[in-house]
């Protein structure tokens, strides 16, 4: 592949070659490894950067129906968007790569956009860099606004939230009951939630969960990074397109107010070291997944089962053989 | 230090000596944690196995009073007993040596008995595999049974629990309410609950309670590794000493039919599998933490942050700059 003709076409935002580019940082091979980290370093000099926006949302609750809305409200403001899936366990379900490109017909034909729907992996530590990679490629192609889907299992939001610059929680309008279930680290990550389904005979429920929410988010402390008032909650209906401006016009002013006050490059900074740090120790524990290390680690480890060596001695034989390898 | 003569006087039960090969293990200098593996490796050929109890209670359970009065019971019986205890907190509170001595004073008098406080220590990581090697000398010094004590925080229990051979819960006599406060993923690897305090006032809500975490404990999925009828919940009193012989009864059939069924032995094998590989791992990651290498993850870190490298690029250097060290 010649990276210098990929890297030009990504950054004249051809979405054909944005694609081939993150089929590239998808790759496990070793030189796929080494072609990806040369694009991403050519691309970097560029400076581009896109809002980079996480979602989650639980099944039901009309994701995608909410992004194609809230897309489309996008490119009529002249904005190109890019959505990225991240789904540690779409192996299980062999992908969704034919629900994605489905389930969002209008905005998957439109040229401002870009739909990719997420890899067959269940490696959340290598979806992590996948995704963070997918989107430094949709930066470098010009897009202005990337989504970063996730649904709500595990670990999925911190991660996702770990490389976005705001994070959109989507619920579904419910009783009291159920505002219990959200669970209380996903309420902290998120900067706005949406009640989605504010429409028809759900309205006044809608309402309601928004008011439960906003009474919710407001026992949280005030985060340094939010001005008053975040994180806030909002209803909107994705499937009446009602509510989807006033929401963007909030991510817009917690984004001004945050890139005023320097939180938003902070943010990016350490975001940058923990996934350096990640990286590295990553890095390092993959030596553990040669075929030769594997090898020496059953060798050591049945020894180890069977009383003739010491973990801590044993331990000691495998890292000698790392470094000899 | 000589340590051949430290195994000897291991070897022979001496007291002294175990608590001076303890604090060896207990030491994270260099030279330290080198002769604490030869002193380990020269004990595992004797081959010496007791039986090792992890047991957690939440704060005012009456652990110190359960483990005296279980101590003592089986000192009775002719078996010689060792207390490791497991606090990864108590580094904030200056260590709990004095507390550890004072609390069990009974026991700590009978010439039987080995009590060893926990080391004031924070990480969990450490704490494991200093624990893991002090198990291992108390064996080799001939004790019986080893108990393992842990305070309920975080995930303290699990790695005692893949320290131990059986795991009890210590609960007090509480409302059905409270049932729902312990933790499901302890219930799941306990192995006997006992409620303690059935004894004065407090004997009927004990008994009701024993009655609650038995029903409990029934809608758990049975366990290849358990008999029929495990895991169980019993009343105590350690207060009274009441209780004792018939717990530790079930402690011992429980652990006979393991041993028949290979489960015991293959329960060993598995966690020092575990622990082989854990430490491993740590290893590997502990080349982060030389002051050459926190200087270079400093370096790109800072690079990575201010946009002059990718983590991915930055990762890689890291690495090379291992490789040269």
């Amino acid at each position: 592949m010649d990276i210098d003709e990929l890297r030009d076409k990504i950054l004249t935002g051809d979405r054909r070659s944005l694609a081939r580019g993150i089929t590239l940082v998808e790759s496990s091979r070793a030189d796929h490894r080494e072609q990806a980290a040369a694009l991403l370093e050519e691309l970097r000099p560029e400076g581009r950067q896109a809002l980079r926006i996480g979602l989650s949302g639980t099944p039901g609750v009309g994701k995608s129906t909410f992004i194609e809305a809230f897309g489309m409200m996008l490119l009529a403001r002249g904005l190109r968007v890019a959505v990225l899936a991240v789904d540690p366990s779409s192996a299980r379900s062999g992908g969704s790569i034919l629900g994605d490109k489905t389930r969002m017909e209008r905005l998957s034909r439109e040229p401002g956009a870009f739909i990719r729907p997420s890899p067959s992996q269940t490696h959340l530590g290598g979806v992590a860099r996948r995704t963070r990679e997918a989107v430094a490629l949709c930066e470098a192609a010009g897009f202005d606004v990337v989504l970063i889907e996730t649904v709500g299992v595990g670990q999925s939001e911190t991660v996702v939230s770990e490389i976005s610059d705001l994070f959109l929680l989507l619920l579904a309008p419910a009783g009291g009951d159920e505002l219990q279930g959200v669970k209380r680290g996903i309420m902290e990550i998120a900067d706005i939630i949406l009640v989605n389904k504010a429409d028809g005979d759900l309205k006044a429920t809608a309402t309601r969960t928004c008011a439960d929410y906003s009474g919710a988010l407001r026992l949280l402390r005030k985060r340094p990074q939010d001005p008053e008032g975040f994180p806030k909650a909002l209803t909107v209906s994705a499937l009446q397109e009602n509510g989807l401006d006033a929401a963007w016009d909030e991510m817009q002013s917690l984004t001004d107010w945050r890139k005023q006050s320097g939180h938003w490059e902070r943010n990016r900074a350490e975001q940058a070291r923990f996934w350096f740090a990640e990286e590295v120790r990553q890095a390092l524990l993959a030596r553990l997944e040669t075929p030769a290390a594997r090898t020496e680690m059953k060798r050591l480890a049945d020894a180890v089962a069977q009383g003739q060596a010491t973990p801590t001695a044993a331990a000691q034989d495998m890292l000698a053989s790392l470094d000899m390898a």
